[in-house]
Formats: structure tokens, sequence, C-alpha cells
């Protein structure tokens, strides 16, 4: 069972936006056994439209269009819809009254014309509600293949796929089972990891599917299978899993699940009852940023602060003054103080400082661009390492992202 | 002129990484007056590259492909090329030399035969220099089609583009212009917009294009065109968008260009010798984010807290506690006693502060979820405002950050 996303707008062609609809569609699939052959992209224009459509019918048994749902005429994939399946628009009733309790309620005027058109449907089209806002979705059929429409806007989308398109698809066909397993590791590269797991690589069945996946100082390596059987798929793969980890003991951090380290980290934190405060100078605000990023923060994070002019880890934090002369302001002690001055200032249990020159200046560092001091005060006393990450700034701040909440996890899940 | 993006790896169609290599290489290849005409996403397997590469041939002048180029089994890109161009694989000495250099440089061990195996490339290749990485580019050429096939690695794909990719591109053809402009709104949805303005986007030329491009309360209304002469084109677009800037005076707040809000922010800053400080709670650090991740952001950026639990509002910032009891954590006078505090803690000219609840849950406070208030303290005084910016934890983060940022520019931009 393969699908193929079109998403439909100038925009992601002219780099104006990133398209992130694409991959939340495809975990959503993969999820439910339906394996993405195809993301096309292509603009608001009538024979592009037609001619993607007529392709990946070829190609694919499910194509999920996003975009061009729009009040406005720039927004055409509707009436390519019409040409493609040769249908005409008619008004849906449920879909205009949808609209008008959203101008009532939400905008407080009355909708234009332009408003109530999202209301026309192609005939032949089974329309999906759209709770989120006007345009509705639209489900047709050709030639056994499955064709949806969404509109682009990524939280409308989200609840369509949710609540219609997904159960639409889990309900008409049959689909097999696919499962990805993925190993984090860190400190070697994927030629050097390609070399030691080679035998191993060879012999794999023609079923599982290894592929390296290089980032920022990690190398993460995903098996994939897919078939009929969920029990025996997991089981193939979890065996593989664990002899391909035998060989990286060393250098294996654990494995990627759909929960993100900072989710753990919250969670263990909970779990707990300890609380964390961190001290960001060259990740600034990045870091919070993560955290604070998911719902219910408050619970176990206490707060930051981001002393990026150097006195202030002084003036704020109360690091004393003679230790960033003495070391240098990027340096072990200095990141180990802020540290615990954190968890003093916060009242937290657990606390992040990094201090570094994320670039592409040294500033009035000594050090070289990309040196980056993590420090982690836990409890039980502080750890602390100096890494040198590079001299792309972007690249040094989510080295360093990445770096203190590994180390932080490590902590508090061995205590 | 066209060009069709194909980007190659598995990892984009089960949607573990999105495709951020797209938009920057869509947006540099319009600065040069290409138009990006499609971006296919597939999988590594020979036939479907085949395909794709062979369709792209019919479809534009020039096919930029990312991705496959590594040293693991996994990458086929080359051996692909290698097929469809009828061609072998030799091995270039430079390239050879290169990637030794690599090694004992920063990997500090000997090279294994699959990193040396990157330095073999097609015969009929025009091998592309990458000095961030092992991998060659290559540029080749079929039927007056160009094929360029580039690492899928974020920074050795931009090194490659503006080294070796775009230069060739300017070489080898003769490009028409592209001219964008933007006008930002905020306040008024598309459709309302386009009924204020439908006699003149009706009368608008056939050689001009307008597109909405409505997101988090904001609605961006782009003109575009393309033609030989650069002068004639902008005067055109420029012509048009006064007329229309005219029509939507209520509702502009400028127009948008390559530079963010928080880098022209930066540059006023540093324009007037003046500072910033920030006091989060609500956007936790998203703020402190956006500042820092541009370079040289410690000329004016002093730093930030984010007093995330209410009472380091006083510990940690001195706002009153009889403040926050009075008129509730999320209120107006709280956000202006924030911000002015930290103009206090940190010795900024100027702060932005922030506190509401975004959400799911409505935690302590008695507001709505989506309910933020905003200050920005400034050497004049204290500016201030209420929003209520829905339920998805998010888009609220989101909304927040665009209109601190937004206001802070206004206040800044007419002292």
């Amino acid at each position: 069972m393969r699908a193929e996303i079109i998403t439909i707008g100038d925009e992601i062609l002219i780099g104006q936006i990133v398209d992130t609809n694409s991959a939340y569609i495809s975990t959503e699939l993969n999820k439910i056994g339906i394996q993405v052959y195809q993301i096309t992209s292509i603009q608001d224009d009538r024979s592009h439209i037609l001619a993607a459509l007529s392709n990946a019918m070829n190609r694919v048994d499910i194509v999920l269009v996003t975009g061009g749902l729009g009040p406005t005429k720039d927004d055409i994939t509707k009436q390519c819809f019409c040409e493609f399946f040769e249908d005409t628009l008619v008004e849906n009733t449920q879909v205009l009254a949808h609209i008008k309790n959203i101008f009532s309620k939400y905008i407080k005027r009355e909708p234009l014309p332009a408003n109530l058109s999202q209301a026309q449907v192609p005939t032949k089209a089974k329309v999906l509600f759209n709770n989120h806002g006007t345009a509705p979705g639209m489900w047709m059929e050709k030639k056994d293949t499955v064709f949806v429409s969404m509109p682009g806007v990524p939280y409308e989308m989200k609840g369509l796929m949710q609540q219609e398109v997904l159960p639409g698809i889990i309900n008409r066909f049959n689909r097999p089972y696919i499962f990805h397993k993925t190993l984090l590791t860190y400190g070697l590269g994927e030629s050097a990891i390609a070399d030691r797991i080679e035998d191993w690589e060879e012999a794999l069945p023609d079923n599982i599917k290894l592929a390296y996946l290089p980032s920022l100082g990690r190398v993460r390596l995903r098996l994939s299978s897919k078939g009929p059987d969920k029990f025996l798929l997991r089981q193939a793969v979890n065996g593989q899993m664990e002899h391909l980890r035998s060989m990286l003991e060393d250098i294996a951090v654990g494995y990627e699940d759909e929960t993100s380290v900072t989710q753990k980290i919250g969670g263990y934190l909970l779990e707990k009852g300890k609380t964390l405060s961190l001290a960001e100078s060259c990740t600034g605000g990045a870091l919070a940023q993560e955290i604070t990023q998911h719902a219910g923060a408050s619970a176990f994070y206490r707060g930051s602060v981001i002393p990026y002019a150097t006195e202030l880890k002084t003036s704020i934090l109360g690091v004393e003054a003679h230790l960033i002369e003495k070391h240098n302001v990027v340096s072990i002690p200095v990141a180990e103080a802020m540290a615990v001055q954190a968890t003093k200032v916060f009242a937290s249990d657990y606390a992040i400082a990094t201090t570094g020159i994320a670039g592409p200046d040294k500033g009035d560092g000594v050090d070289e661009v990309g040196t980056v001091c993590i420090a982690i005060a836990t409890p039980k006393g502080v750890i602390s390492e100096k890494f040198l990450f590079g001299a792309v700034r972007e690249r040094v701040i989510k080295k360093s992202v990445n770096k203190a909440f590994e180390m932080l996890l490590k902590e508090i899940s061995k205590n």
C-alpha cells in the first residue's frame, strides 16, 4: 500500500516556507502501515496540478493533497479536482452552516461571498469536516486510487488527518504492519560504524533494511521492516537490533522513540518530584525553548537566567568574579559555578549551565570558536565537560543543546 | 528557465526529518531568476531514482539532486547517476587527497575503504569541490538538461550551492529577473482583504501575480513578477505594491525582506547604541532563542530571565508580590512591572516581558487559555497590550513571539 503527498502552493517553491506538513503526514501514514512513496511539491498552476494528480494515480494507491483551498483567487485546487474527476461544484449545507457559525462566533462579521463559496464541493466528493477552519476536506476515488484534499494550514490539516483521513484509510484498506527501530550513537562516524558491523549488515534478511542517519555529532541507525504479522516483525527487528547494539555498546546512548529527550527528562523529574533550572549563556534560550514547548513544563521547570553579558553571570547568578578572571568565562569552573548557583537562585534540584563561543567571531574569549563548557548540577554534585563543536554558529548551538540534554538525562536516570 | 529539486532519502518519506534543504535551494535559485517548478522527494531506491531523473529531464532545464552520497550501502545516488548517464566511476585524485586530509586533520584515524570510495566519480562528471565534507558534488548534462548531485547534509549542500552550483548556473544560462515583494498585514482575514482589493486585483497585469499567505494572525500579500528587464520589473511591482498598500494602510505593518524582524531590531539597537533584555514567562525562551540565533547578538542583547514559576517573578525580577496577588500573574500591571524590572536588573535600555497561559491547561490562572500580556519597556516609558491567542500551545507561543517583536520594533523605530 503506497501513498503520495502532493503539496500545492507557490510559497513552498519560492522557499518562503518550509514544508513541515509532509513530515507530519508521512509519520502518521507510517504508523498505520502506509508507505509514502513520493512527496511532490508544485505550484498553484492548473495544468501542473492535473499532471501531478494523473502521474500519482499511476504510482500509488492513496494521494493526499494539501493546499490551494483558501477563499482567494490564487487557490484553485477544488476547480482542478472538478476537472480531474469530471465533476461540478454543489453547495454543501452542513459546511455552509459551519462557515456561518465560525463567522458569527469568532470573526464577528458577515461572511463574504468568497467565504461562502468554500461550502461548494464536488458532487462526487465525500466531505470531510474541518472543525478548525472553513475549508472542508474532500475524499474522492478514481480507478481504485483514493484522492484526499486538505487545507495547507498545519493545524487544520492535522485535525482532518486525525478525525477523518486516517480513520478513513484504516477502514478502506488492508494494510501491512511497518516497524522502525532507531539506535542513537554518539562519537563514531558512519563509515567507521559501517566497517565495524559489515558482516552483520551483509547477512541482514531481505525484509529488514538498515539506514544510517548522521547528524550533528550523532549517528542514528534505523532498522525498518514491513509485513503482515506485527508480532513476527517486531520480534525480527528487535532481535537484529539487540545484535547491532551489542556490537556498538561503547557508542550507543539508547533507542529513539516518539518521546523526545526533553519529554523523557520531564517524565523522570515529575516521577521523582524534582525540579530543573537553566543558566544558558552560549545556547541563548535554546534549552529553555525546548523544555517549554511541551505542555506541563511548569510542573518541573522552575525557570532560567540567560546571563549573555559576562558581568551578569556575577550580578544575577552570583558566580564569583575572581573565578571568571582566573579561568576565563568559557571554562569548566565557571560552567560548574553557573549550574550550582542556578540551583540556589531558582531553588531547583537540577540545573544545566552552558558557556561557550557560538561564533562566528571569537568575541573577547581566548578559546577557539565552537568551544563550549556544559555543567550539570545534581543533588549529588556537579559534573561537566568541555567540547569543541566546530565553527558554524547554528551547529554549535544545536550540538550544545543535544549534548546538554543527553548529559542531564544520563544523570537523572542513574540517580 | 525552470528547475526541479529531487531529494533522495527514506528519512524524509517516513517523516523522520523535515526537508529544509528545498526551501534554501528554492530561495537561492529564485534570487538568480530560476523558477523552481517542482520539488520531488523519493526513497533510496534504484528504479525510483532513475524514473525521477528521467521525468525531471522532460519538465525542466536544471535538476538539483540532494542526498544519497554517504559512504554506506544505503546510499546509491552515484550508482544511479552512472546508470542514467551510461557512465562508469573513476577515482578523482584531488578528492582522494581531500578525503585523506580531512581524516588526518579532524577525524584522526586512517580512512576506511568506504571513505576512500567517495573519491570515485562518474567519468563524465564535472566534480564540484565540497570543502565541508568528504562527498564531492557532481555536475552532469544530458539533452540540454543540467543535473547536479549534492550531499543532503545541509551545511555541505549550502557550501556547494554558494561556491559551485549557483556560479555554475549563472555562467551556463541566460536568466530572466524574478522579483517578489511582500506586504505584511495584521488584523484582517484573507477573504476580507480580498474583498477590499477585488477591483484592483482583477485589473492586475498578467505578468504580476498576487498570493495570499495567511499565518498566525498575519496575512502576507506577495506580488511576484518575472521578466528580462530588472528595472521595468521592479518599477511595475513597486507601483502596484504602493497602490495595494494605500488600500490597506490600516492593517499594513511593513514589507517583508530578507532581514528578519529580530535582525532589524538588532540593527536599530546597534545603530543607537542601546541594549535589550527579556523577561519571558509564557514564551519560555522563544524570544531569547530568536535573538541569539544571529551572530552579533552580544553587542546589544544583555540577557534574560525566564521566571516560569510565579514566585520567581518576585525573587529574581523584583516584581512586587502584592501586584501579582491583586491583579493575577497574567495581567497588564505584572507584565509592565516585569519589563521595567528587567531593564533595571539587566541594566538595559529596552526590555520585553511576556506573561500568559500557553495552554493547553489553564494552570492556576483565572484567565482563558491563550491569554497573553506583553509589555515593552523603553527609555520613555512602558507600553503593553493583552491578547487572546487561541488554545493551541505552539500557536500561542509563536503568536506571542511575533507580536512582541512587532511591538518592540515599532517602539524602537519611532524613538
